[in-house]
């Protein structure tokens, strides 16, 4: 029986959000179509955002209403900044959302003008008015932060802390600005699953710097429970212009199936989403599958 | 006191060789001065082969008597494929060279049209003609071959057994596909020390599928006496149309410092000089701190 790692998908919103160019919501609607016809189970699908800050998530609502309809058997979850979004999505009848805030009050101030007081107030106030939403915490810079330079361990704890007595019980730890190192990587999340061993821990990493690979398996290696990567790799890091995104989802599923883990998910199929979603979607794809025109495939 | 590694900087071998235009020589000095400035102790410097093949490797001659004549304690190499190129580097003063012989017989075929006891052959040929040159041997296709597939350990531990009975000291084991994974990479090393410990071993990893960055690290922790790196990621593959060059030197001596490890390289001083290069050098960068135009750095 092989190892299993749960994959999930979060290209068509991190991805797409950082597509100037609208993509038509037949494109995004066929992408991950494809993504679920190569066998993953998971998907973060779009965020409830405000549509005059990112314009390319407008129709978030259009997207959810039909996957919901079209795949009842996946999970689908949206990113959401705050009780609006959260509303949003749940009118759209998702059961599932991620709610972001970020370990450095400085990143926080700067990414949605809150005190981390305030923003865990909003936290309490969406678990209390969604009583029925599965909310997962996305602790962004949880590893490096680029106001306050490395996050430290007991700084990830405390805000933990807060979220455990709020009763969170999902977390997704992200390496937001994708400056951690593979062993900065191990530690927290050795820490982390000794010090909440009631909080099931995902892992968001960006590969900026070219540690994406190494670190997503490394987050694995340490038993997260799912892995937030990226079709084609396509993405990009706010505070690093010209930067890799997320960890590419076929690039990772490749290598984890040549170590034996198992993912469900077929590679050719998924590669073959990817190469379409480079043709249809004017963006910065990292991938290196993808970026192969002719290839010699060893197996 | 830190671990230390040895980094062997091969993009003006590796990486200029599959740039289209000619690279002037003087910018390709200049790139090397870039590259022992920041610390690097060992570079392969150029290949000497026939300038009607690779015309990018014309001046290897120029190329080798100034760098040996500005730099005398610097480690330089070059690449010989054959006995004329030892001859050529021996009477441009080199100590040391790279001798390659493919462990899959039918990429030798394909490569030099040698059998592999034709290719042996040759190689003692060349140990008994220049007893003053050190001959590092280059064990391509060492993991996977683009004919035959994966390759299996006992192919490797065959062909190393005939490397020792001519008396190599010294084997670069290469990925010359790109095509190995860690958990080969980590198999593949710890089993060669074992069978072979009066041999020491190097690592030449392609980041072909974007396992770059974590097999030459994983080489590292085996115990490899260096790793060959390639300035900006310079290159790619003869194999896959559009894939990414050797594992970046500057990307991995950034993720070795953070993890602890010493180079002796001074990290921005190398990121300068891959910056520099992708000015003057038309070819295919896909490190990723080169491309990053705006960073906000963490330290």
């Amino acid at each position: 029986m092989k190892k299993q790692v749960c994959i999930s998908e979060i290209g068509p919103r991190d991805g797409f959000q950082n597509v100037e160019e609208f993509i038509p919501t037949e494109v995004k609607l066929r992408i991950i179509d494809g993504i679920i016809a190569s066998g993953v189970k998971r998907v973060q699908i779009t965020s409830f955002v405000s549509p005059k800050a990112i314009p390319q998530m407008q129709d978030a609502g259009e997207v959810v209403t039909e996957c919901l309809h079209k795949y009842p058997d996946t999970s689908f979850y949206a990113l959401v900044p705050n009780l609006r979004g959260a509303e949003n999505a749940a009118k759209h009848g998702l059961k599932e959302v991620s709610a972001v805030i970020s370990v450095s009050e400085s990143h926080n101030m700067a990414n949605v003008k809150k005190t981390l007081d305030e923003s865990f107030a909003q936290l309490k106030e969406m678990i209390d008015s969604f009583p029925q939403m599965h909310i997962i915490l996305d602790a962004a810079t949880a590893f490096g932060c680029p106001v306050q330079g490395i996050t430290p361990y007991e700084s990830l704890k405390s805000y933990m802390e807060r979220a455990r007595v709020l009763g969170i019980d999902s977390c997704t730890v992200c390496d937001t600005i994708g400056a951690a190192s593979p062993n900065q990587v191990r530690e927290y999340f050795t820490q982390l699953r000794k010090d909440f061993p009631e909080i099931a821990f995902g892992a968001h990493i960006h590969d900026t710097r070219n540690m994406g690979m190494f670190n997503t398996f490394v987050a694995v290696e340490c038993g997260v429970s799912h892995v937030e990567v990226a079709l084609g790799g396509l993405g990009g890091c706010p505070f690093a212009q010209g930067a890799s995104g997320n960890t590419s989802t076929e690039d990772f599923v490749y290598m984890l199936h040549d170590m034996g883990w198992g993912t469900g998910i077929d590679f050719d199929k998924l590669l073959a989403t990817a190469m379409y979603a480079k043709e249809h979607v004017q963006g910065n794809f990292s991938g290196h599958h993808i970026n192969i025109t002719r290839n010699h495939r060893v197996q």
